[in-house]
This record gives C-alpha cells, sequence and structure tokens, in this order.
C-alpha cells in the first residue's frame, strides 16, 4: 500500500470523467448510420476546478506539473501562471517549493474535457489526499484579506498514473481480429462479400487497403448483414474522403456485408476488437458435470466482457446507451465474473449525472430506484465506504426528488413525465396509477438511503429507515391479498386492478418484504402458477430465477436455465439476447420494437446464469460488507459436480464439490460453509474439506 | 418585420450563448500574467438539445443545414444523418423536404461550443418560432410507438444571420490605434520604452516585427507601467514561442511600458482598440451651459463604452469579471446612452447562470437581489415581455434558494457562505446579522418576481406581492426609528446596533417604500446630514445622487458632479475611476486593496452621470414599460441651457431647455412633459414648443 500511496496520479472533480465520457459513449449509438443521442439530459463536467493540498517539506522540492486546462497556482496564496508564455496548454511546468509548510492550489478552467491536474515531485504528488473544489468562494476585500467558504471533497483518480496519460486521453485496448471465412454473393465486380467472424464481436472494422468507396451493412445475424434495407447498422467508407478512411467507428456484429461502388477496391477486411481488460487471476470461473451448463455459462462470460467497457453497456448492436435497470444486473453479474468495481462505480457515477435533477435516471421511475439499490449492493460487494461518502450527496438529491413526486399516501405514482417500464411484456398490463411493483423497489430505495445516510454520518433520526418501514406497511395494507396470497398489480384512481402479475411477488421474496409463510405462500400462488403471465425477457428472469433459487428451487432453476439459455444456444447464439421467446422459429427469433433486426443479440441481462451459479449454485455471498463475513451455501441442484471461484476484495473463494464432498479454500474473511443444518467455519487462507 | 421574420439566423438554447462566452470572458482576467478564474460556479451550456419545428410546404424545398456539432435530423420521425462520411463536422449539409406537412428535429452534440443550428430554405429558416429542448424524453416502446414528456422552449437567437458566422466564432470589433508619443528610459540597447496612447484604452497590444523577447509592463497611469515590481497586468513575447508572437491577449492600459532582452528588436508597436460597436443615430447624447459637465458626461460616455463589451464588465484593467451589482448601474446608464439591450440580456443572463443554485450571484447577497431588481429595470425601460417570459424560471429558483435561507422572522441574513458586501467603506460597518440595506434590496426582489410571476401567468394568488408587503411591514417594524427618523443599520443575535448609514435610508426613498414626510425626514437627518458617515465610493453615489435628484435636489447634485467627478478630471482622469476620495493626493489615487496599483482607472460605476442627468436633469423615464407612456420632468438645476436626447425602444426622445423655453419632441410613446404644476402632453413625432 506504500508504494501506490506515493506514486503520482491524473485527479478531477468526483464524477466528472464519467460524465464527460457518458456524453462520447452514448452519442456514439448510431441508427442506420444516424447518430442517436439519449433523450434525456446530457450533463457536463464543472468546467473550472480548484485542487489544493497543504504540506510541509523538510527541505526545498522541484515539482513537475501538467494539467488538462488552462490554469494558475498559488502558493501560500500568491497567485502565479505559466500564462507568460513561458509554457503553454498540454506542456508540462516546473516549480520549487521551498522548504517548509506550504499550501498549494492549482484552479484549472477546461470546456471541452474535465479540468485535471497531475503533479510529480518527491513527496508532493497528486492522489486522492488532494482536495477538489468547484466553487472556492474566496474573495479578497478590500484590505486584501481572503475570505472563503467553498465545499471540498477528495480529488477523484483511477489509473492515469505517467504524466503522458491524461485522463482525456482514456481508450479500451484492442486487438487485431479476422473474419474466420468469407463469400462473395454474386460474381461481378461491384458484388458483395460476406464476412463472418466467427461469433459475435465489437470492435472497429478495417478495410484495408481501400482505393473507392464501400458501403458496409453490419448484422449481427447474416440475415440482417445481408439485408440492406433493415439492417441496424452501416457505413459508407471512401478513400477520397479522409485519410482515415480504412477505420470506422465502433459496431458491434459477427456479419459484415461489404459491396464495393464502381472501380473500386480493397486488399482485405480486418477488425480490432476492443475490449476492457480484465485479470483473469482475479475472475470467477465455474465447471460443472452438466457441459450445457458450462457452455451457458461460457457464453454469458462472454456476453459480460463485451457488455463490460467504459461503462457497462446494455445491448452492444443499438442500445449502447448507460441503463440502470439493466445495469444493476450487470453489477451483479460482475461481482461473480471479474469483480470489476470501477466499471461498477463508473456506470453508478454516469447513470446519475448532475443536479438539478430533472427526470427519473434514464427517465425511468423503476431505473431510479434500481439507481439506489446497486449502490447497496455495491456496499455489500465491496465495502468501499469512500465511494458511498462520494456518491451520497448525489442520492440525497435523488430522493428529494422522488420524494417531492410522491401522491398524498407517499407512494409513487406515474406523472405525465415518467416512463413506467416494468419489463417488456407480451400481455397487457396496466402501467397508470400506483404499481405495487414500483412501490416495492421505492421501499429498497428508501432502505439504501437509510443505510448510506448512517455511513455518512447524515442519519437524520432514522428519517429514511422510518420512511421505508412506512411506505412498506402501507403497501402490504393496500396491495397484499390475503385471499390470493399475492400482491396485487395496481391501483389507479382508487380502483384496484386485481391483475396478478410475477413482479411484485417476485421482488417481496428478493427483498425479504414478507414472511417466510407468505413466501411459501407467494411461490406457489404466484410463481409457480402456470394461469400467472410468464416472464418473457432475460431481464426479469434474473429475478425469477433469483426469487426461485431463493426458495430452494435450484433444480427447477437448473432445468429452467438448461431449457432457456440452452434454447438461445441451440438457435446458434454466440451471446445471450435482449429477450428469448422459445416458441418463435427462424427469423422471427431477430425481431423486436416492430423492427426485423431490432432485437439485440448481444445483451448484458441475458448473463444472468453467471449470477445465478456464483451466487446459488456455489452459493456464495457477502453477509456483511465487503466480503468481511461471507457464507457459502452450495447447492448441486441436480448436478453431479461442480467447481468454481468467486472473485471478492480479498481474492477469490474456490469451492469443489461432489454428492459426496466438499472443499473450500478462501483468500480472506472469516466465511461460514451452510450445508442443510451443518455450519462450517472457513478461515481464511486454510482449505476445508467435509464429506457430506 | 416581416423580412426580419423571413431571414435565417443561428438558433441555440437560451442563455447558453451567454454562459459560454461568459466562461471565456471571465477567465480572461490575470493578476500579474497569472490567469485569475472567479471563485464562483462555471456553468457549461447544454451539450446536447434538439431543435424542432411543423411547417407546412406548398412545394418541395431543398434546404441548407448548418451545426456547430455534431448533428442527426428527423423528418417526420424518421431519423438520418451525415454521419455517412458525405458531411463531416462544419460543413453543410442539404436536405429536400417534399410538400406537405411536416416535422423537422434536430438534435446537436458539442461539448466545446454551445450546440447551435443553421437551416435556410425558401420558407424554412431558423429563428425564434423554433423550439428547443435538452432532455425531449421521446422513447419508443416495444412496439416501435414514441412517446415523449420534453419541456420545450423557444430558441434563442441573436444577430447570427449568416451561415458562415455561427455563434462560436463571436467576437468584438476592432481598430487599430498608435501611441500619441513614446519616450526611451535609458540610452541602454536593453533599456525600455513607455508608450502613452492618450487615454484609457482596451484592447491587443501589438509589437511588430518582433524578433527576440520583449517583456511588456501595462499601466492605466504612468507611474504603474513603468513599476516592473507592481503593475497589475504584465506580458513576455517572444518571437521563439509561436508564429503569433506580435498578438497577446486584451488588456487595458493607458501607458505601456516595454523592455526588450538581450539581442532583440521590434520595429514598432500599435494595438487593437476592442469594443462593442453601437449605433450612434440610436445613442443618447448632453450638452449643456457648463462646460465641465460636458466633459463629464463625455468621460463617462466613454467609461460606459469601454466597459460595455461581451457583456458589461465593472474594471477593464483587473476586475473583468461580470458582476451584478456593477452591472445593474451600467444596464441604468445604458438606457440613456446607447439601449444597447442585447448586452443588458447577455449579461443578466450570465450573471445567473445554471441551476442548481449553489451561492448568491458573485457568491453577494446584495448582488443577487440586484440581480432581480435589474430585470425590473430592464422591464420597465424595453418592454420587452418575451425575455421575461425566458428568464422566469431561473428567476424562481432563484428566489427558492434566497427563500430557503431566511430566519425565523423570513429576514435574509448572513449565512457563513455569504458575502454581505453593500459597499467599500472607510468607516467600521457591521455585516453580520440582519442587515436593513439587504431586507431593502429583498423587497425590490420580491417584487420584481410580483410583477414577472403575473406577467408569466405564475402569478401563485399573489404570493411574492405579499411576501413583499410582509417584508417590507417587519423591516419598517424593526429598524425604522421614529426618533431619529432613519432605518438603523444591523440586528444581530436580537441586539440592534444603532449605527446610521445611507445605505438603507437612500434605498428606502429611491424604492419609495415610506411615506412623502419620512422621505424628507431621511434628507434632513440622514442624506444630508454631515454626522453620517460620507458615501466614498461612485458606486453608491450612484443611489445617494439618485436619491438627492428624487427629493428635487438637483442644484446640490450638479454641484456634487462638479466637485466629485471634476475632481478626476482635474487629476487627469481619462475615464472615471473605481473610488475617489478628493483628499487623497497623487500616486495614494491608485492604490486600494493594499496594492498601489489596485484602483481601477476604469470602472463602470463611475459612469453614473450618464444615468442621472439622463434620467433627473433631462427628466426622461418610463411610466409604463418599453415608455409606452413616459414622462419628461426636466430640471435645470442651475445650468443657464441643455440639450439631450435619450434612447428608447421607438427611437428617441430629444429635449432642449433653457431658463425661458423648452422644446420636446419624441419618436413615438404618449409623453407627459411635468413642468412644476403644468403638465403638457407630448403626442409622437410633432415637436412641443413651451414658454415658462
Amino acid at each position: 500500500m506504500q508504494e501506490s500511496e506515493n506514486k503520482a496520479t491524473w485527479i478531477w472533480y468526483p464524477g466528472d470523467f464519467e460524465i464527460w465520457l457518458g456524453n462520447i459513449f452514448n452519442n456514439r449509438r448510431t441508427e442506420r448510420g444516424a447518430m442517436f443521442p439519449p433523450f434525456w439530459k446530457q450533463d457536463s463536467h464543472w468546467v473550472t476546478v480548484e485542487f489544493s493540498k497543504s504540506f510541509e517539506l523538510t527541505e526545498a522540492e522541484t515539482i513537475t506539473i501538467a494539467c488538462e486546462g488552462q490554469f494558475n497556482h498559488a502558493l501560500d496564496g500568491k497567485l502565479s501562471s505559466p500564462a507568460l508564455g513561458e509554457v503553454r496548454r498540454g506542456l508540462h511546468y516546473t516549480l520549487t517549493v521551498p522548504k517548509g509548510q506550504h499550501r498549494l492550489n492549482i484552479k484549472i478552467w477546461n470546456q471541452a474535457t474535465p479540468p485535471a491536474l497531475f503533479i510529480d515531485g518527491k513527496t508532493i504528488k497528486t492522489d486522492s489526499s488532494w482536495l477538489v473544489t468547484y466553487e472556492d468562494k474566496i474573495w479578497i476585500d478590500e484590505n486584501g484579506v481572503a475570505h472563503g467558504s467553498g465545499i471540498y471533497v477528495p480529488a477523484a483518480s483511477w489509473n492515469f498514473d505517467s504524466i503522458d496519460t491524461p485522463p482525456s486521453g482514456f481508450q479500451l485496448e484492442r486487438r487485431e481480429q479476422r473474419p474466420v471465412s468469407r463469400r462473395d454473393t454474386t460474381t461481378d465486380s461491384t458484388g458483395g462479400t460476406i464476412y463472418d467472424f466467427g461469433r459475435e464481436t465489437f470492435g472497429y472494422l478495417k478495410v484495408m487497403g481501400l482505393k473507392g468507396t464501400v458501403r458496409i451493412y453490419y448484422g449481427e445475424s447474416e440475415e440482417e448483414a445481408l439485408d440492406k434495407e433493415h439492417c441496424e447498422t452501416l457505413d459508407i467508407l471512401s478513400s477520397h474522403l479522409s485519410p482515415l478512411t480504412s477505420y470506422l467507428s465502433s459496431k458491434a456484429f459477427r456479419y459484415v456485408y461489404i459491396e464495393k461502388e464502381e472501380d473500386s477496391s480493397y486488399d482485405e477486411v480486418m477488425m480490432d476488437y476492443e475490449y476492457a481488460p480484465h485479470d483473469l487471476q482475479h475472475s470467477g470461473s465455474f465447471r460443472c458435470s452438466d457441459e450445457e451448463l458450462n457452455r451457458i455459462w461460457e457464453v454469458a462470460a462472454y456476453t459480460m466482457d463485451l457488455t463490460t467497457r467504459e461503462f457497462f453497456m446494455d445491448g452492444i448492436k443499438r442500445d449502447r446507451w448507460t441503463w440502470s435497470g439493466d445495469a444493476i444486473q450487470s453489477y451483479l453479474m460482475n461481482y461473480y465474473l471479474r469483480f470489476d468495481t470501477e466499471c461498477v462505480k463508473r456506470t453508478i457515477r454516469q447513470l446519475r449525472g448532475k443536479d438539478p435533477v430533472t427526470a427519473h435516471v434514464n427517465t425511468i421511475m423503476d431505473y431510479t430506484f434500481y439507481w439506489f439499490k446497486s449502490i447497496l449492493d455495491y456496499y455489500q460487494y465491496t465495502g468501499d465506504t469512500t465511494f458511498i461518502r462520494e456518491i451520497y450527496p448525489r442520492m440525497v438529491t435523488l430522493m428529494d426528488y422522488c420524494i417531492v413526486r410522491t401522491n398524498t399516501d407517499g407512494l409513487m405514482e406515474g406523472l405525465p413525465d415518467d416512463w413506467i417500464f416494468v419489463d417488456w411484456v407480451d400481455f397487457p398490463m396496466h402501467k397508470r396509477g400506483v404499481l405495487c411493483f414500483e412501490q416495492i423497489l421505492f421501499v429498497e430505495a428508501l432502505r439504501a438511503m437509510a443505510v448510506c445516510s448512517r455511513l455518512c454520518d447524515d442519519d437524520d433520526d432514522g428519517y429514511y429507515q422510518m420512511e421505508a418501514e412506512r411506505t412498506l406497511k402501507k403497501v402490504k395494507d393496500l396491495f397484499w391479498s390475503e385471499e390470493r396470497h399475492a400482491f396485487l398489480h395496481a391501483i389507479e384512481d382508487g380502483t384496484m386492478n386485481p391483475q396478478i402479475t410475477k413482479f411484485p411477488n417476485m421482488f417481496a421474496i428478493i427483498c425479504d418484504d414478507v414472511t417466510p409463510i407468505e413466501k411459501e405462500n407467494i411461490m406457489e400462488h404466484v410463481m409457480l402458477n402456470p394461469n400467472v403471465d410468464p416472464i418473457t425477457t432475460p431481464y426479469m428472469r434474473f429475478y425469477e430465477l433469483e426469487a426461485l433459487c431463493k426458495m430452494g428451487q435450484q433444480t427447477k432453476v437448473l432445468s429452467e436455465m438448461k431449457a432457456y439459455w440452452g434454447g438461445m444456444l441451440r438457435e446458434g447464439a454466440t451471446s445471450f439476447w435482449e429477450k428469448f421467446n422459445p416458441e418463435e422459429k427462424g427469423t422471427e427469433h431477430l425481431a423486436m420494437y416492430g423492427r426485423p433486426y431490432g432485437k439485440s443479440l448481444c445483451h448484458a441481462w441475458g448473463a444472468s446464469p453467471i449470477y445465478i451459479i456464483g451466487k446459488y449454485f456455489l452459493g456464495v455471498r457477502p453477509m456483511t460488507p465487503g466480503y468481511e463475513t461471507y457464507e457459502v451455501r452450495p447447492i448441486l441442484g441436480g448436478l453431479e459436480w461442480m467447481e468454481g471461484e468467486v472473485p471478492t476484495p480479498f481474492g477469490k473463494i474456490s469451492i469443489k464439490m461432489n454428492q459426496h464432498e466438499i472443499s473450500v479454500f478462501s483468500d480472506g474473511g472469516q466465511g461460514c460453509l451452510i450445508l442443510g443444518d451443518r455450519l462450517i467455519d472457513i478461515p481464511p487462507q486454510q482449505e476445508i474439506n467435509i464429506t457430506l
């Protein structure tokens, strides 16, 4: 730790890197060549911020300063600047600080990219011990006396640890890939050629040696690439336009269909696969006796890797915006796969943006609540209170936005501004008035506020905790039917819609909002009731399977996974889809949103087996924040054997199990192995072997 | 009007041009070469906005689209974009729109400068009839059906009426000037030369034919330019660094002292004077029998011209930020000089910035209240309800910020975050607790809210009007001393500070907060009482002279102007100063803020004779918004004769008066000439001549 504390790194105002990068990320979405920005507010970084630190030097020290933006510095309040032509923006600047006690303030202005600072000296180095503000409020009175009342927060940083790698230059990594096959569709000289890269992929197509102009049609399926009129993404590339002609913006595809214009030619087609690097040594793994389940896990892991990017993306072909409801599932899967906590934090910050709050997250009420819940999850898996303290002020203002919008019962009712999403369903579903589902999530959001307000010493006499309890009681009073053993769906204008859907009921199980007996009744009368409309998206199957697992239905869940995700594999999936209906045939699987190729064939929420297997088959979950204590409750669910690893903040927890024995090894934490009624301690760094 | 409605012009989100330009403007301030950004929050434009309009075409029309930023367009909801390589950012794009009813939506993303749009066709042209939003909230459900709930406002525009003059290229005009004299300070080859440009000026110094390096020291006085250690602004210019070496950033100066480094040389020194163009045909003017007063008016007008820039600036040498308390005076002077309403609107928008409000305007409580009052003034002088409707939502959120911060009496007390300015004073003045002065301004701010809420149909049952009345009553109950015929100064922790200052008392006169008898008493016991501490800044002299004039003390005010502003002229002023104490001598006049040249020798608030003469000698003021009706109440105040013109929205009002007769001519409006008890109608376009 000593070493990393002594390393200089680029710093900036918390959240600003993500807000800036998020705009680039979200605005990369295209629809048949047209740029397609989000329909919600895009914020901006603070364009002028000030960094500061006090320190004592035992000897004079020469420091190197690099800034992204125009800047000044004040040493012990004396203003200076490289504005005299000695250095220019982008160059480095040196300053000698004399021995003794000093305070250094650096103010940076940058409209285009977040103001960022890097200082390296023998002892003076930028890191999170520096403070930053967007408003120092330091003014000088007529006698030259300074007064100030700015609000300072710790500066943010990541891994930009070299003066030559400022945050604005951030890029994911790339690796060249070649198509596995090609086929000419005609023998004509302007005829097209279709290339197959072997499986779903993401990156930058390269048309090498291009002379003239080609038209490029991308497809997640061969049908899509060949359907020039309806494919979702396409490009025109011409050597006449720019020296960068062999390089296009990033796209998702497996197939590429290319047509040449008259007198045009190229040598070959390749791509640069783009990806977020991850550490295999610190990743989750899974193998078992069922080869189909192994393949499901692998394809789910690849789906996660394709969608884990600057931020967690939902669908890599079309959607390409950050979406809170999708992201929370990615986070949970990620805790069982790569444990990439930086990407979780980036996505949480980006989704929230800045004040004032003018809409729900992604304009969707449910997505606001998931945003809160995702912070509670993050804290539970990582124990990272620094991030909680950073994000808490933005939690407060978003919750204020919600509370102002509650109805006279204190419940969240959809206002004209609000998109009530819940799920894509094939049956009529009431979405106006007060939905029970939304209230169940609202209670979770209030619980997240309760936990985080305590962590930030902003307990407010338990206000949020009381609100959570009061709201849950109101919800149970209003919606719970003792007769039908279920939460009913919605009330609009005082009239109850007696529809029963799985949505509120499965969340009530997951969130422990009901008694064990009520849970059993929900299982029987809702979750396992064939008369209740089925869930058809992997999105809500995530929660459905979680609820079933929570109630010990692993054997059923295993067969469901093999049927549903196995069904996609049998349809040729190389990554998991946005939606799957086993009853559809052929190209019906490709259509959605009224468009023949509207469905995303690589959608983060399709990867949920990663989470289900890690948490409910391997059975690992933190009991206290950051896995300080954890439980392992392994369940074979019909498998002959399984083995796997789950990443944690301290390393990994490894499990091997068959029907006769189990062994567990953990790099840290205090674990508890739960086998039916047996509770066995798992000390750190010590393998335990148990005969069943 | 028909013609201008049919002209295409660049459009953007209201306020965003000003916020972006304001950051550039405010960050140009330097202190001895060091960049010096403001200590308050700098906002950013909305980085992604959408423009839209519906129209019907009787025939197909080809339109040209130019955007500042990356963009897409949707014709009748069908998305398209020039992203296919056909055009690139900065180039123009053409689109043919078929005959019939259509809707065109254009979404633009631009982080660095405000997203802006220019469309020109036979009938389709961008102008303020287009709508704009930063959040369209238009989402597509799973059936491809669009839903939306964005908040749309009319797009903003100014005079960027050519496709080749986008808003991001905005610059003031420039004109070359040469020094009137030069003098070498030594005969040494590296010795310095001092240049005198004849009077205070502002712009870009040019060192022609530079070879090598020169050090440049600017001065508003010769003493400052020659004092290399203490002059407020300086530059280093080197031909080694950049091809732009002959051009520096803008500075204010009269004198420039230049020293050459060894082996350096240049041909000559010139400057580009930078200024906001104005229409002399539509400007105020004044001449009278007193040559000193004529010179005061001219130097005040030049001071105004030097400080009327992208925004109204306070001091052109050092301060160079927008300041609300300074600006409101500039606006009022401007209504009697250039009637540059665009600069008023720009400055009001820039000062306000964006939500959330995190501090008072410029962090100063009084400056927040002046900001409100300036909108009321603007409405009275221009009658422009379009601007009121544009700015009103930001008035509401700023007033919310104030109301949340009132104490249990509903009064505005300085919180630790607040700078309580009032004035630069040479005597001890209590600034903690509840200041009467601040409450008097708060009442004005509430009145501005009352007027504007009615104009925007947001009357809220007269809430703001009632709050204004309630607050004024509270203030009178608390602070008014019948015994001393004055408002007392402050209450802190329940204890009244019985100090009497002119500040609350003169504002009570100006704002008609007290009865005519109370006003007379205030005049006698405060304003004309030699035992009350005098006002020494032109800033508060503005209001002091206004209060005196309002009470008919023009003769006294004339002699005060001759003594005070005439005093500055006798000290050699070529523009009016930030502060003037007639008792100081020589270089004492240059010092302020504990710095030998800290005082600004060209400060907008020094130009108040423009306002006093126009409003209280020529006696012109609007009685209803936009001069629909107005009064002319001319008072010679001891002058033998005077003549002048006052600009209005409809042209000018011209007055000639001596001790025997008066003539008035107005281009429009319904006027009333008031001469003692006589009231004479002034019809438009008809000269009236009255014998006194």
